[in-house]
């Protein structure tokens, strides 16, 4: 996923799907998405660290799902060439009934051609 | 709002509180809440610098509106302090019939014994 080539917000964008896409079809593959001290907030739950991270993502208890994302909007941050990314979309898990809306944002920073997650948080909107 | 003696996730929260009770209250006090280099982007809209800003806030259509913050989860990032805000909430304004589920997510940068806005993110799910 080179990014020599694209605008700030074209990578950003780029990276988000490959996010979702790696969440969907290769949930392995999240744990080269985030970093030693990466962070998360799922739902108000706090997940600290690269290996509670992992196990978050192992314990989930659909195996299958699908995300659709509607809207990526960002911004880059301060001197290191951090980005913030602000996302929403829905999930589908097969066998419920009715997508579930999210919104999730990101704290990511560049490393060689793409980005890691430093921060991420997550709500889902369950009405 | 002195934060000295407020753990972190007490202070974002309370500023987060005081920034939508500045919004709905004493609108031009927004322009405190923000410095030169702040960005927004306003459901997709990218607004920078602070003049900008406040002349998004200036020129909202209605004078007199009401947030109800739902969540606000937050996260520390890097060295200097900055903390990372994720609000979920819905925006009332009279005469609208239904109220508006916004979430913002905001980067805030400590300064003196408050916090001001470097970047705010915020989308509205008009359904």
């Amino acid at each position: 996923m080179a990014m020599a080539e694209t605008n700030p917000d074209e990578a950003v964008a780029a990276f988000v799907k490959h996010y979702y896409s790696t969440f969907d079809k290769n949930r392995p593959g999240m744990a080269e998405l985030y970093r030693e001290n990466s962070m998360m907030t799922f739902d108000g739950k706090k997940i600290n660290g690269l290996q509670n991270i992992v196990n978050m993502f192992n314990s989930l208890p659909f195996p299958v799902c699908h995300h659709d994302i509607s809207t990526v909007d960002c911004q880059p941050y301060g001197p290191a060439g951090g980005v913030l990314a602000f996302v929403t979309g829905t999930l589908n898990v097969p066998g419920q009934d009715h997508p579930v809306k999210f919104s999730e944002m990101f704290n990511l920073i560049p490393i060689q051609d793409t980005f890691y997650v430093s921060n991420a948080i997550v709500r889902s909107n369950k009405a």
